[in-house]
């Protein structure tokens, strides 16, 4: 029976915040054995003394990337800085070990692209052209039967959940650009000594970056032409909040002419009615990051202004969950042919 | 077999924080059904309108207490003001269920010390007799047997067990007064509308307060003298600290003569090497707020001053779980004999 | 000399955060002598008693609105709930007092629009019609002579002075609707008793709000029309964000073809070169509020989008200064004949 | 006169918390010019590209150490790491340029204990022999004719003006250690990259450290004993508070038998009275940290807990203002005949 099955998990990159968080998931994860932790400069150190949140939970320490035999497991989460997952992905494909990838080696079909904007060349495309873009309810079937997973981006997963519903029924004008004015809390910058997102520079203030260029512009653009079957402008600025977790995307949409007379929050309710973990809030009701705090939950809400042809989307997630582990989770879920909710069954912390 | 037991519960009070927290962990824990969550202001509004937190987890409306049927559950939980759990206790008890009280109504045995602090008279000194205090790593056994229980205020859980170990082993020398300097995220002041507590007053900044007196001095003070054996000087200063949830106690006392000789770091970890939710960190970790966020653990660590005999000990917990609502559903597992740790098993949220 | 002039300041409500804002501001102003502080629900009471910030700046205890003697002031100014100075503005003006008003009273020139948003009728229209909007960088000739100041709201200040430069050039293409996704820190919602603005509901987390309708819609959109010489479609997105000052405005608009030859970082960086509130950002670089927070300062960064005919211009103002209190002070220097610096140049405070 | 005279003002290590909170405050002093501004790694750079919060009150650029001419300095500020000042000292002091360092190495006069804590050899016991340890309340006479300050640590000035008062009057009981249990904000640790303290680790979070060996311990240390006139038992923890800035020790201390008779409350009014930048609260008022942010006061209450022997002490400052550039302002003024209070009366910013 699929609830007694244990998966044999490795985790390499353990250090940082997607890695801690896959920690706290899969720790009481009725179906994972957590196997391997890997990290080249913390082995040895019982993977609790560095998060004693994991004390009682985590009995592990860390081990070294090049002695850690990670052939064993039958799943490999990479939760270390982009182009580690590709150099590694082959051998463990080979020894049969299904790979799910948290950084960016693994999102962006187009490696010319994914050349321009990661600034390394692409050094597995045979692997790459057969991953899947693992955002479940655009790709579930795709997802069944993947072996190498592309987990998102976190500002992706938000613009591409709220538009799908709107991109697959050719509801969008095109004339207009799509903006999404997004929002994260500073744990989407990683556990990374950097001055920039000290809690004395970080805290009591926020800024939007990236306005040239940030790496989810591709990622997104490449997932919106794909949900659209033609190509999209989009305008994309994300911002940093005084926040640990949470992510809000604003997008403002140009209503097409047979936009008009569909009622759009309906759409919305019957896309995901059985999703769930896409929330389609009420009328009238906006949501708030913490509504989500800790959980794979995704929650949306739509308003058309008056006297225009524009629909604003509120959409919330946690970053480091349904933007990150616990989607990476929700994937290994589907590639193991487990409940799709195994361990994410979190109630958000609120307040 | 317990672990399909299904107790039936009821929650009077479920607008405030305890209430809240009380179905984050009851909605998933798998014993508990809930039956009825009161509230007199919010009758009819369903519980998930007012914490979205809890869309897809609790379906239940809040109801009126007057028209509430709380004699068909197994046990009621009160989350309301000091006052409210008294008035209602002993028709409960008449019809078989049990009561578990966040507030200050069954914490004092002293009616006069009672009606001291909370500036009302005690209504049915006949139950608060046989109510337990409920710490259950002090009084299990009593817990057990225990038709009421007076769960204990947030700041006395981290002072009491922090200093148990020594009070039940006579360590203390009680010339000196004990100093607990207690610092408190804001939850603690509860979801009502202050000026004293909104965010731009609160945030980044904080403040002692209650020096002159605070109702929980009494109460530790109270358990102290019944640990001890004899009288004790107490001093309590409390502070806010801008977090949301987290309580962090520094204990200083005084060592008796027969302490110096004694291994008090193996003290520690033996008195609590058989609670799950107590954790003795090693010699030289100090405990942070977050590693417990969310969890029902007390994390407690001991330093000793070169040079005096004065012990340090620093203790934290979440308020809102250990402190209250998780303290409380710990006790009602006692109760019905279930796991203790019967849905309690909740990974801290870090970061 | 004008450095030597005092003026006589009456402050009407000073229990709220533009009141203290103001008297941060003024009991340091070469210029300003604090005359009366009225308070209806606080009279008696020692200003530095309720913000002890003011211990030793601010002598002055609470009057009561009733008798206060506001008519032997220069200029009174009103941080005020709506609706308060437009009760008391036309005694005030008969004694030759001048008055600035900090809420929404003499903003809107259409009562009808004022009084559908403030569900309120206007008490006062005659002294409405001679009121000006206080935007010195707009409006400074007609503030010269003012004898009543609407002064801005704080989400408008942000927009109008992100856009005006582009709208008095006529370089906005009208056929898509401006957007301005705007981001506030909690002060913004006054000093109330609320849940809502509560530490432990607004910190960590944010959401969107106003959505379908915020009474800074109309104002700024009157404005952007009285700017821009025709109608205008206008789409506003307020967001509340877990910072006690700061205000963010993202404003995205379509830009006009006879603007794509232009160059607009030089446009911006010349209509404002004179203005010593208004910092023009070098090109490429991006503001976060932190870099205004305590000061009159606003600062503006432009960028275009390759391949797309829009632009997004970043606006940052402390909402207190700027945005209330600091703005209002620059229009009483205005009127008063001083140097508009007097009492403004507060370097910003970072960290 | 003194008010016209203009001192020309170096500072060695700008790019730190000490060195922009230096600038805030110098660039608007009424006596001050700012004449060099030095860092290694950022030589060249305009010092409002780092602190934009600066543009428009500095127009200087970052200089090489090793060609800033600081000898045509007045006084020269070091906001470094231990260990650069007193490489430099003994040069500048030739040179006729007095020397404030903001670090520790003149604080401590016995060059072991220096050595031991900060793991560097004294190099100039010399000049630290003649340097006066800058708290302006206790060493004013000393520090008009200084050449060389050892401005005090944050946690020391609390402590030590906290008790100075009852270690000059004889009315501390010494059998009882004095406990200092401090609190400080975030900044305190410096703009240095460390996981630590980034953002997503330090907020909503709060720990104690350094509890088995804080370096202010000696520091404290040795002035108490100064003050004292004798040994003196001290424990002290210091803790990680989540915001910016502040800072707030609770101080516990026996009394002897001769405070008993005495009115503390009035001993601490008068022996403040004239000091600007101390206040005493009235009885029954406690201090909070946002009251003085930004600003140079330090706020300090009483209580004497009924029963006990004991008083409880309350104090609170900017770490970064009277426990750092504040208080080296001061000293400055002190040093050439200002007024005290130049550059020093900035209203703290509340909310």
């Amino acid at each position: 029976m699929a609830n007694n099955k244990k998966i044999k998990i490795g985790i390499v990159g353990g250090t940082g915040y997607t890695g801690v968080e896959l920690l706290r998931l899969l720790s009481v994860h009725p179906n994972a054995t957590l196997t391997a932790i890997t990290s080249r400069g913390e082995a040895g150190m019982p993977v609790a003394d560095m998060f004693p949140s994991l004390r009682g939970y985590v009995d592990l320490a860390f081990t070294d990337p090049a002695t850690a035999n990670l052939g064993d497991c039958d799943v490999v989460f990479f939760a270390t800085p982009h182009g580690v997952a590709m150099r590694q992905a082959e051998a463990l494909l080979e020894a049969k070990v299904k790979v799910i990838d948290l950084a960016a080696d693994f999102r962006l079909q187009d490696t010319a692209v994914f050349e321009k904007w990661y600034k390394m060349p692409h050094s597995c495309p045979a692997v790459l052209r057969e991953a899947v873009y693992g955002i479940p309810e655009l790709y579930r079937e795709q997802i069944k039967s993947a072996q190498v997973i592309g987990n998102p981006g976190c500002y992706p997963t938000t613009v591409l959940l709220g538009l799908a519903p709107l991109l697959e029924q050719g509801l969008i004008d095109f004339s207009a650009p799509i903006v999404a004015d997004s929002k994260s809390g500073v744990s989407g910058a990683g556990r990374k000594a950097e001055v920039a997102t000290l809690f004395a520079e970080a805290s009591d203030n926020m800024k939007a970056y990236g306005v040239s260029g940030h790496r989810h512009h591709p990622e997104i653009h490449a997932q919106l032409v794909q949900l659209a079957g033609n190509d999209v402008q989009f305008i994309f600025v994300p911002h940093l909040i005084p926040m640990i977790r949470g992510m809000l995307s604003t997008l403002y949409v140009k209503l097409s002419n047979n936009a008009k007379s569909a009622d759009l929050q309906q759409l919305y309710e019957q896309r995901y009615q059985h999703e769930r973990f896409v929330d389609v809030l009420p009328a009238g009701v906006l949501p708030e990051t913490r509504s989500v705090r800790g959980s794979n939950q995704i929650r949306i809400a739509l308003h058309q202004h008056a006297g225009t042809d524009y629909l604003t989307l509120v959409v919330v997630q946690d970053n480091l969950v349904k933007g990150a582990a616990g989607q990476a989770v929700q994937n290994m879920n589907i590639m193991f042919g487990l409940p799709e909710t195994a361990g994410l069954e979190v109630v958000p912390l609120l307040p």
